[in-house]
Protein backbone atom coordinates (compact mmCIF):
# COMPACT_ATOMS: atom_id res chain seq x y z
CA UNK A 1 0.00 0.00 0.00
CA UNK A 2 1.21 3.54 -0.79
CA UNK A 3 1.55 6.08 1.72
CA UNK A 4 1.08 9.90 1.02
CA UNK A 5 4.17 11.74 0.77
CA UNK A 6 3.57 13.61 3.37
CA UNK A 7 2.77 11.12 5.91
CA UNK A 8 6.26 9.79 5.14
CA UNK A 9 7.57 13.21 5.60
CA UNK A 10 6.34 13.64 9.22
CA UNK A 11 7.12 10.12 9.68
CA UNK A 12 10.97 10.44 8.66
CA UNK A 13 10.75 14.10 10.67
CA UNK A 14 10.38 12.22 14.07
CA UNK A 15 12.32 8.59 13.22
CA UNK A 16 14.32 8.63 10.36
CA UNK A 17 18.04 9.19 10.34
CA UNK A 18 20.23 11.05 7.28
CA UNK A 19 23.61 9.66 8.06
CA UNK A 20 27.41 10.18 6.76
CA UNK A 21 29.64 7.06 8.22
CA UNK A 22 33.43 6.83 7.29
CA UNK A 23 34.44 4.01 8.00
CA UNK A 24 38.02 2.10 7.38
CA UNK A 25 38.76 0.08 4.11
CA UNK A 26 42.00 -1.85 3.97
CA UNK A 27 41.76 -2.04 -0.19
CA UNK A 28 41.20 1.76 -0.94
CA UNK A 29 43.91 4.37 -1.70
CA UNK A 30 42.91 6.65 1.52
CA UNK A 31 42.22 3.38 3.45
CA UNK A 32 38.72 5.12 4.28
CA UNK A 33 35.05 4.11 3.04
CA UNK A 34 32.93 6.87 3.36
CA UNK A 35 28.89 6.69 2.92
CA UNK A 36 26.20 8.21 3.09
CA UNK A 37 22.91 6.27 4.89
CA UNK A 38 19.29 7.19 5.24
CA UNK A 39 17.52 5.02 7.90
CA UNK A 40 14.16 4.41 9.79
CA UNK A 41 14.55 1.88 12.58
CA UNK A 42 11.52 0.38 14.21
CA UNK A 43 10.78 -2.47 16.97
CA UNK A 44 10.08 -5.47 15.28
CA UNK A 45 6.54 -5.75 15.00
CA UNK A 46 5.83 -2.29 13.36
CA UNK A 47 7.49 -3.49 10.14
CA UNK A 48 4.42 -3.26 8.36
CA UNK A 49 4.67 0.31 8.17
CA UNK A 50 8.39 -0.05 6.67
CA UNK A 51 7.32 -2.02 4.09
CA UNK A 52 4.65 0.82 2.70
CA UNK A 53 7.01 3.48 3.53
CA UNK A 54 9.72 1.34 0.75
CA UNK A 55 7.33 0.85 -1.73
CA UNK A 56 6.09 4.56 -1.09
CA UNK A 57 9.74 5.17 -1.90
CA UNK A 58 10.55 2.58 -4.34
CA UNK A 59 13.77 1.77 -2.86
CA UNK A 60 15.42 0.30 0.44
CA UNK A 61 16.49 -2.96 2.15
CA UNK A 62 14.79 -4.22 5.35
CA UNK A 63 16.92 -5.78 7.79
CA UNK A 64 16.15 -7.82 10.69
CA UNK A 65 18.06 -6.67 13.82
CA UNK A 66 18.41 -9.44 16.80
CA UNK A 67 19.00 -7.24 19.95
CA UNK A 68 18.42 -10.23 22.14
CA UNK A 69 22.36 -9.20 24.23
CA UNK A 70 20.53 -6.48 25.52
CA UNK A 71 17.10 -8.12 26.50
CA UNK A 72 15.54 -5.97 23.67
CA UNK A 73 12.50 -6.79 21.50
CA UNK A 74 13.61 -7.71 17.65
CA UNK A 75 14.12 -4.23 15.84
CA UNK A 76 13.45 -3.20 11.87
CA UNK A 77 15.33 -1.37 9.76
CA UNK A 78 14.86 0.42 6.22
CA UNK A 79 18.21 1.48 4.62
CA UNK A 80 19.16 2.99 1.92
CA UNK A 81 22.73 3.99 0.93
CA UNK A 82 23.78 3.28 -2.99
CA UNK A 83 24.20 6.69 -4.47
CA UNK A 84 21.83 6.25 -7.45
CA UNK A 85 18.33 5.34 -5.08
CA UNK A 86 19.55 8.30 -3.02
CA UNK A 87 20.06 10.66 -5.36
CA UNK A 88 17.17 9.94 -7.87
CA UNK A 89 14.83 9.24 -5.09
CA UNK A 90 15.33 10.10 -1.48
CA UNK A 91 16.31 13.13 -2.13
CA UNK A 92 13.74 14.74 -4.65
CA UNK A 93 11.29 12.78 -2.48
CA UNK A 94 12.15 14.72 0.27
CA UNK A 95 12.64 18.47 -2.16
CA UNK A 96 9.09 17.29 -2.80
CA UNK A 97 7.77 16.26 0.64
CA UNK A 98 9.02 18.86 3.14
CA UNK A 99 10.53 18.55 6.55
CA UNK A 100 9.70 20.71 9.12
CA UNK A 101 11.60 19.18 12.30
CA UNK A 102 15.45 20.19 12.95
CA UNK A 103 16.29 17.32 10.71
CA UNK A 104 15.63 20.01 7.98
CA UNK A 105 19.14 20.89 8.38
CA UNK A 106 20.45 17.06 8.41
CA UNK A 107 18.84 16.77 5.30
CA UNK A 108 20.23 19.66 3.62
CA UNK A 109 23.72 18.49 4.20
CA UNK A 110 23.22 15.19 3.53
CA UNK A 111 22.12 16.91 -0.07
CA UNK A 112 25.76 18.33 -0.41
CA UNK A 113 27.39 15.13 0.75
CA UNK A 114 25.48 13.40 -2.17
CA UNK A 115 26.54 15.63 -4.55
CA UNK A 116 30.55 15.06 -3.26
CA UNK A 117 29.60 11.20 -4.15
CA UNK A 118 27.93 11.71 -7.78
CA UNK A 119 30.67 13.95 -8.45
CA UNK A 120 33.17 10.93 -8.14
CA UNK A 121 34.52 13.35 -5.47
CA UNK A 122 34.36 10.80 -2.68
CA UNK A 123 37.18 8.33 -3.96
CA UNK A 124 39.64 12.00 -2.86
CA UNK A 125 41.03 13.07 -0.15
CA UNK A 126 39.77 16.26 -0.81
CA UNK A 127 36.13 14.91 -1.25
CA UNK A 128 36.87 12.90 1.89
CA UNK A 129 37.56 15.98 3.89
CA UNK A 130 34.67 17.54 2.75
CA UNK A 131 32.59 14.28 3.63
CA UNK A 132 34.26 14.92 7.24
CA UNK A 133 33.48 18.26 7.64
CA UNK A 134 29.74 17.72 6.30
CA UNK A 135 29.61 15.18 8.89
CA UNK A 136 30.99 17.17 11.93
CA UNK A 137 28.49 19.40 10.80
CA UNK A 138 25.45 17.22 10.60
CA UNK A 139 26.64 15.78 14.42
CA UNK A 140 25.34 19.57 15.51
CA UNK A 141 21.80 18.20 14.77
CA UNK A 142 22.05 14.43 15.81
CA UNK A 143 21.80 13.14 19.65
CA UNK A 144 25.07 12.77 19.47
CA UNK A 145 25.95 16.01 19.95
CA UNK A 146 24.03 15.84 23.34
CA UNK A 147 25.55 16.53 26.92
CA UNK A 148 26.14 13.16 27.68
CA UNK A 149 26.56 10.77 24.76
CA UNK A 150 23.27 8.83 23.82
CA UNK A 151 21.13 10.85 25.82
CA UNK A 152 18.89 11.78 22.70
CA UNK A 153 15.82 11.27 24.24
CA UNK A 154 15.02 9.92 28.02
CA UNK A 155 14.54 6.39 28.29
CA UNK A 156 11.76 7.03 31.32
CA UNK A 157 9.03 8.22 28.26
CA UNK A 158 9.83 4.74 26.47
CA UNK A 159 8.65 3.16 29.98
CA UNK A 160 5.47 5.61 30.19
CA UNK A 161 1.92 3.57 29.97
CA UNK B 1 2.41 27.76 10.60
CA UNK B 2 -0.44 25.22 9.53
CA UNK B 3 1.04 21.90 8.92
CA UNK B 4 -0.45 18.80 6.76
CA UNK B 5 -2.45 16.52 8.60
CA UNK B 6 -0.42 13.76 6.94
CA UNK B 7 2.36 15.43 8.12
CA UNK B 8 1.23 14.76 11.42
CA UNK B 9 -0.41 11.67 11.46
CA UNK B 10 3.11 10.14 10.14
CA UNK B 11 5.37 12.36 12.90
CA UNK B 12 2.69 10.87 15.30
CA UNK B 13 3.15 7.47 14.42
CA UNK B 14 6.40 8.09 15.00
CA UNK B 15 6.67 10.02 17.93
CA UNK B 16 3.67 10.18 19.65
CA UNK B 17 1.71 8.81 22.25
CA UNK B 18 -1.70 7.78 23.17
CA UNK B 19 -2.24 7.07 26.94
CA UNK B 20 -4.21 6.14 29.93
CA UNK B 21 -2.77 6.65 33.48
CA UNK B 22 -4.69 5.76 36.97
CA UNK B 23 -3.32 8.09 39.37
CA UNK B 24 -3.84 7.93 43.10
CA UNK B 25 -6.29 10.73 44.31
CA UNK B 26 -7.13 12.15 48.09
CA UNK B 27 -10.41 13.44 47.62
CA UNK B 28 -12.29 11.17 44.84
CA UNK B 29 -14.50 8.62 46.13
CA UNK B 30 -12.70 5.83 44.54
CA UNK B 31 -9.39 7.39 45.42
CA UNK B 32 -8.47 6.99 42.07
CA UNK B 33 -7.53 9.71 39.19
CA UNK B 34 -7.70 8.38 35.50
CA UNK B 35 -6.95 10.51 32.57
CA UNK B 36 -6.58 10.68 29.06
CA UNK B 37 -2.98 11.88 27.65
CA UNK B 38 -1.98 12.75 24.10
CA UNK B 39 2.14 13.53 24.06
CA UNK B 40 4.27 14.23 21.67
CA UNK B 41 7.88 14.87 23.44
CA UNK B 42 10.84 16.37 21.87
CA UNK B 43 14.07 17.46 22.18
CA UNK B 44 13.79 21.13 23.20
CA UNK B 45 15.63 22.50 19.99
CA UNK B 46 12.56 20.99 18.26
CA UNK B 47 10.33 23.04 19.69
CA UNK B 48 9.25 24.73 16.28
CA UNK B 49 7.68 21.69 14.74
CA UNK B 50 6.10 21.36 18.07
CA UNK B 51 3.94 24.41 17.86
CA UNK B 52 3.16 23.99 14.39
CA UNK B 53 1.90 20.99 15.10
CA UNK B 54 -0.02 22.31 18.08
CA UNK B 55 -1.23 25.19 16.20
CA UNK B 56 -2.33 22.89 13.08
CA UNK B 57 -4.45 20.44 15.48
CA UNK B 58 -5.90 23.97 17.38
CA UNK B 59 -5.08 23.09 20.88
CA UNK B 60 -2.28 21.84 23.51
CA UNK B 61 0.24 23.09 26.02
CA UNK B 62 4.04 22.96 25.49
CA UNK B 63 6.17 22.64 28.55
CA UNK B 64 9.45 22.64 29.02
CA UNK B 65 11.36 19.64 30.96
CA UNK B 66 14.45 19.47 32.59
CA UNK B 67 17.05 16.78 32.70
CA UNK B 68 19.28 17.95 33.86
CA UNK B 69 19.74 15.60 36.69
CA UNK B 70 20.54 12.84 33.85
CA UNK B 71 22.92 14.74 31.63
CA UNK B 72 20.23 14.70 29.23
CA UNK B 73 19.42 18.28 27.11
CA UNK B 74 16.40 19.64 28.02
CA UNK B 75 12.70 18.73 26.11
CA UNK B 76 9.51 19.87 24.78
CA UNK B 77 6.22 18.25 25.53
CA UNK B 78 3.31 18.87 23.83
CA UNK B 79 0.23 17.41 26.24
CA UNK B 80 -3.18 17.48 25.54
CA UNK B 81 -5.26 16.14 28.32
CA UNK B 82 -8.59 17.86 28.32
CA UNK B 83 -11.41 15.16 27.26
CA UNK B 84 -13.11 18.62 24.92
CA UNK B 85 -9.61 19.19 23.19
CA UNK B 86 -9.38 15.10 22.54
CA UNK B 87 -13.47 14.32 21.60
CA UNK B 88 -13.55 17.01 19.57
CA UNK B 89 -10.16 18.02 18.09
CA UNK B 90 -7.88 14.45 18.38
CA UNK B 91 -10.27 11.77 17.84
CA UNK B 92 -11.62 13.27 14.58
CA UNK B 93 -7.99 14.81 13.13
CA UNK B 94 -6.69 10.98 13.50
CA UNK B 95 -9.73 9.33 12.43
CA UNK B 96 -9.56 11.69 8.87
CA UNK B 97 -6.22 11.49 8.93
CA UNK B 98 -5.14 8.07 9.58
CA UNK B 99 -2.11 6.18 11.57
CA UNK B 100 -0.93 3.65 9.63
CA UNK B 101 2.02 2.14 12.07
CA UNK B 102 1.04 0.26 15.19
CA UNK B 103 0.11 3.20 17.01
CA UNK B 104 -2.71 2.86 15.45
CA UNK B 105 -4.35 0.40 17.36
CA UNK B 106 -3.45 2.68 20.50
CA UNK B 107 -5.29 5.15 19.17
CA UNK B 108 -8.45 3.20 18.90
CA UNK B 109 -8.26 1.91 22.66
CA UNK B 110 -7.92 5.63 23.29
CA UNK B 111 -10.95 6.57 21.42
CA UNK B 112 -12.80 3.70 23.27
CA UNK B 113 -11.61 4.82 26.96
CA UNK B 114 -12.54 8.49 25.36
CA UNK B 115 -16.00 7.35 25.42
CA UNK B 116 -15.83 6.70 28.99
CA UNK B 117 -14.69 9.83 29.77
CA UNK B 118 -17.76 11.82 27.73
CA UNK B 119 -20.01 9.88 29.36
CA UNK B 120 -18.79 10.59 32.78
CA UNK B 121 -18.51 7.06 33.76
CA UNK B 122 -14.81 7.93 34.71
CA UNK B 123 -16.06 8.48 37.85
CA UNK B 124 -17.67 5.20 39.18
CA UNK B 125 -15.97 2.25 39.73
CA UNK B 126 -17.19 0.44 36.86
CA UNK B 127 -15.88 2.87 34.29
CA UNK B 128 -12.59 2.75 35.97
CA UNK B 129 -12.12 -0.89 35.95
CA UNK B 130 -12.88 -0.45 32.01
CA UNK B 131 -10.25 1.69 31.70
CA UNK B 132 -8.00 -0.43 33.75
CA UNK B 133 -9.04 -3.01 31.30
CA UNK B 134 -8.02 -0.77 28.27
CA UNK B 135 -4.99 0.90 29.47
CA UNK B 136 -3.54 -2.73 30.27
CA UNK B 137 -4.74 -3.35 26.26
CA UNK B 138 -3.01 -0.43 25.10
CA UNK B 139 0.11 -1.68 26.76
CA UNK B 140 0.11 -4.48 25.07
CA UNK B 141 1.68 -1.97 22.02
CA UNK B 142 3.30 0.18 23.84
CA UNK B 143 7.21 -0.14 24.71
CA UNK B 144 6.54 -1.04 28.10
CA UNK B 145 5.47 -4.35 27.21
CA UNK B 146 9.73 -4.48 26.07
CA UNK B 147 11.16 -7.99 27.11
CA UNK B 148 12.89 -5.69 29.72
CA UNK B 149 11.30 -2.48 30.49
CA UNK B 150 12.78 0.94 29.01
CA UNK B 151 13.69 -1.31 26.27
CA UNK B 152 11.85 0.52 23.39
CA UNK B 153 14.61 1.18 20.98
CA UNK B 154 18.26 0.76 21.23
CA UNK B 155 20.00 3.57 22.82
CA UNK B 156 22.99 2.92 20.74
CA UNK B 157 20.92 3.94 17.41
CA UNK B 158 20.70 7.44 19.13
CA UNK B 159 24.33 7.58 19.33
CA UNK B 160 25.10 6.89 15.59
CA UNK B 161 26.35 9.67 13.14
Amino acid sequence: MLLSGEYIAGFVDGEGCFSITIGKHHTTKNRLDPRLNFEIELRGDDREVLEMIAETLGCGRIYELNYDRYGWYPHVKLKISGIKDIAEKIIPFFRKYSLFAKKRFSFEIFCQAAKVFEDKQHLTKEGIEKLIYLKTQMNKYSSRSSIRQGAGKPRARREES
